[in-house]
This record gives structure tokens, C-alpha cells and sequence, in this order.
């Protein structure tokens, strides 16, 4: 029979997501319940649903993966599609802000929040525009892909770049070419990716840098997804590459224009070699309850 | 300072409605706030925002049109845009279930309830498959139309239908044109309507008619939302030109299959002329609280 879900709706930068809290980690939603919440007509609607569970009461391996590293809650993250995904560089900052809302954590300004996810912890930090997320080391992909995107002349150099999952960036040459590249149609990548890849299309602006930030505008294609509002890895690896193309002497920070709203990315060293950090704001909407089938 | 909206969210057959209760009518929408809520990344997403107001509390003109005729609960509806709708076939059912749910009507089996509208009075019925409503009269425009659609092969003669909104209604040949139609592009009219159209192209099942029902599939492109899983007035309309097409003898019972579910029509006599009826389900999906901005 019916459980009721109490469940929160968020989003950081049109990236939108279901929020419910399981601290005892009760409450296994079926791909069919998620597929069914996450439809935007049928259901509630969004990208993917996070379910906020403490690392303790998570199975075996992925508590050990958190609980080590002293990451008292775990984001549980499903997509739309019903599969689990390992990490989300918006999903993690409304993650943060519905866990603060709902009184699971404290975070005070300088504290770091260790989070929990499948492919690792993660830190949270509070900033002027939300939360800034470490994402840890990332690799730049050897060799050349040229990418292919309807309604763009040629095919075009791509630079494969990892952060946790795989992209590549394209470089375009103005506005006009942004903003008619038609991305209804997925990219076509040569060579094809075994697993694929997000695809970023970057423009950037004149001057690229100014007071020491470097500054981006960017439309993306998520595998699976189609073209989305934001991508939070798709920003850094946009930013990344950039940096890459700019040269000795381009700076650490960035400005990342998104079409769902601005994203911040900082390179900075660690002892661990160079981290990748991502900000931005992240919104709770609001609070809904839903009887699950 | 913000005020909370208590909603609930439901659908019929995909078309998709966040619903309010406000019996005094003191809580008006701003055509701003009603973007946010309708924004399926940034608010709740929805085609379209009803309120539930007491006719006696409305406007004059509009409690007027309803109070006399027994009306005592007004479908007070905005399309996503902001604008204000007159009538919505999908909405008016979700509609009388949400007044059902939240204790503000009866409606035993045989019941009829007047629901005022912008373009009038509706009476609405429960039946096995949810709900049917009395659209009224309809009309058949005069002259022909043809219809453009990306990827179909020729320019096609439409047939209009007004059912309190217009429509043009075009036959297709097989599955394979109703399935390759692209309407992300909007349809071309020849002539262009002054205020537009709303364009459905159907395929007539073979045999057409079964026990005494006629059976279409159908595809609709609504003016100013693209292509919808459900138009209610468009279903009405693409069973009105197929029974024009079939001829003498066709049935006045309509099985219509649209993306998102599957709709009746009924055509009737009246003391004031023939009178067409649309029956579908309706389905409350979750209630929700947003604080307004």
C-alpha cells in the first residue's frame, strides 16, 4: 500500500532534482518508482532524485567508501532514467543546502562538510554564491577527437578531459556558432568514446580575462540527457580546457556562463597533485508530499 | 514578504496543471509568478495554473457569466506564459477532481456540475473513465486549408473546426507519417488563421469503427507550447473532421488515442443544436507548498 514520500524540490543553475531524507535508509526506490517521479508530466519532474541517507545505515561498500573519511551523510543519487549515478557537481550543492534546511548538519562560513558518494568524498564549503565543492584531481585525455555538431560547418578539434566522468570540449569561433548549433541531435565524436562523453561547446569572451578571472560561455550535451540547462563537471572540463588552450600565464579561476546561470571554477595544488574545485548557488523550490505507487 | 501557496499538482492524460484552492478569491498570480511556478526546471512545471475561486468572489463580468447559471466554483485558468485561458478540455476534468478531493463539491454517479468558465458555463459528469464534460456547440470554418509539416512529403488540405478555440485538423496515410511528422517546427498554414491554430494530424485506425465506436490516433502542435501529449479541444476536433470525412453513417462515439493517453468524444443533440462531449481521465499526482516570491 501507499507510502507517503515527503520529498523537497531543488535545483542549482536549472539542474533539478527530488530531495528526500532516509537517515535510516528504509526507503529503496524501484527504477520504475524513479522513472515515474522524475517524469515531468506524469510525476513530480526532474533530472534525478538524491536521497539523504547516513553513510552508517548505507550498504557495506559504499559506507565503508564514506564512513572512513568521516562523511556522516551519503548522497544517494539516482538519474531520471532510473540508474544510479556516482556523483553530481550541481546536485551535491543543493544536496548541502537541503541537509542544512532540514537540520541534519551544521556548516558555519570557513567549516568543510565531507560528503559521501559513490565515487568518493567529497568537501563542501559554504561561499558568497552557494557552495563550492571539491571535486578532486582530474586528467587531461591523450590524442585529438574531432567532434561533429549539426549546424556547425566543420568538425572541430575536441580535447578530452576527465573529471570523475568523461568530456570533451570544444573551442567555437563566435556567438552566432553558439547559439545555432542545433543540439537536438548528439554529437558525433570520432573516435567514439567506449563509454561516451559530455560534450562542451565553449566560447570565450573578449578579453578572456579580466581582474584575474578567466571567463567562459558554454552550451553542453549530456550523454543520455540531451542538452541541459547546466552541467557542474561540464563547466570545470570547459574551464580546464580552456586554461590549456590559453596558455602559460591563464589564470586558476573562472567564470562559467551556463544557460541556467553562472558557475565557478578554481584549480588550486594539493599534496595530493592539483584539485579542481566547482561553485555556485544552489535553490530549494519547494516541499511536496507524493504517494508512492 | 512571502506568502505560502498550498497547491496540488495533477494531470489528464499529460497535460499538466498545478491546482489552488482560493474559495474568496484573494490570492491573484502575477504574470511573473505564474512563469516561475510553470518553469519545469526552475518552479513546479506545468502546462497551465487553475484556481479555484467562488464565482461569487470573481470579477463581475466573470461571476456574472457563471452565477447565473448555477455555477457556485470557477475554473479560473492561466496558460504558462501568464496569459489567461477561457477554457481547457484536459484541465476542466483535473480540475473537478481536485474540488472533489479537497471536500468543495459532491458528485454522486448521474450528478451534474456546473463549472464556470471564461467562455461560459460547463457541465461535467463522472464516468467510468473519470470525468465528461459538455463542450457546447462547435463549428466547421468555411474553405480549405493546407498544412505544411516538416517531413511530410506534400502540403496537405486541412479542415477547420472551432470548438471554442481553433483548430485545423489534417488525415495522414499511415503510422509512418504520424510517427516521422517533426513538429518541433511549427506547422505552416495556408491561409495563416489571424489568431493561429492549434494542428492535429490524425490516422484513422482500420477499420475505423468498432461496436459502433470510430478509433483515431492523433498528434497535436498547440499555438505558442509546440507539440503536447494531449490537446482536450484538439482530440474533440480531430474526431468532429473525421466523422465529416467519413460521411453518412459515421459514428457519434470517438475513441482518440493522443500521446499521453487515450480521450472519448461524444456528439449529441440538444435543444440548441448538436453539443460534443470530451471524456478522460483525471489524476491528482502530489501536493506541494511553495513559499511565492
Amino acid at each position: 500500500m501507499g507510502i507517503d514520500l515527503h520529498f523537497t524540490k531543488g535545483h542549482g543553475t536549472g539542474n533539478d532534482f527530488v530531495l528526500f531524507a532516509d537517515p535510516d535508509g528504509r526507503l529503496d526506490l524501484t527504477p520504475e518508482q524513479i522513472q515515474g517521479i522524475c517524469d515531468r508530466q506524469f510525476g513530480v519532474g526532474a533530472d534525478g532524485i538524491i536521497r539523504a541517507v547516513r553513510s552508517a545505515n548505507l550498504d557495506a561498500g559504499a559506507a565503508a567508501l564514506a564512513e572512513d573519511d568521516g562523511a556522516e551523510w551519503f548522497m544517494d543519487y539516482w538519474n531520471a532514467d532510473g540508474t544510479v549515478s556516482e556523483m553530481c557537481g550541481n546536485g551535491i550543492r543543493v544536496y548541502t543546502r537541503f541537509l542544512l534546511e532540514q537540520g541534519l548538519v551544521d556548516l558555519g562560513p570557513g567549516d568543510t562538510l565531507a560528503i559521501g558518494t559513490r565515487s568518493g568524498v567529497r568537501d563542501v564549503q559554504q561561499n558568497a554564491t552557494g557552495f563550492q565543492v571539491d571535486l578532486g584531481r582530474w586528467r587531461l585525455e591523450p590524442g585529438e577527437t574531432l567532434v561533429r555538431a549539426k549546424n556547425l560547418a566543420v568538425a572541430r578539434p575536441g580535447l578530452g578531459i576527465n573529471v570523475g566522468n568523461p568530456h570533451v570540449v570544444v573551442a567555437l569561433a563566435d556567438e552566432n556558432e553558439l547559439e545555432s548549433a542545433d543540439l537536438t541531435f548528439i554529437p558525433q565524436l570520432d573516435p567514439e568514446p567506449a563509454e561516451g562523453a559530455n560534450v562542451e561547446f565553449v566560447l570565450p569572451h573578449d578579453p578572456l580575462v579580466v581582474d584575474g578571472v578567466g571567463r567562459i560561455r558554454m552550451r553542453v550535451h549530456e550523454r543520455g540527457s540531451g542538452e541541459t540547462l547546466s552541467c557542474g563537471t561540464g563547466a570545470v572540463a570547459a574551464a580546464l580546457a580552456t586554461r590549456h588552450w590559453a596558455g602559460q600565464g591563464a589564470p586558476n579561476q573562472w567564470r562559467v556562463e551556463v544557460p541556467g546561470g553562472v558557475l565557478g571554477v578554481r584549480m588550486f595544488p594539493t599534496e595530493d597533485g592539483e584539485h579542481v574545485s566547482l561553485s555556485g548557488p544552489a535553490t530549494l523550490v519547494f516541499d511536496g508530499t507524493l504517494a508512492l505507487a
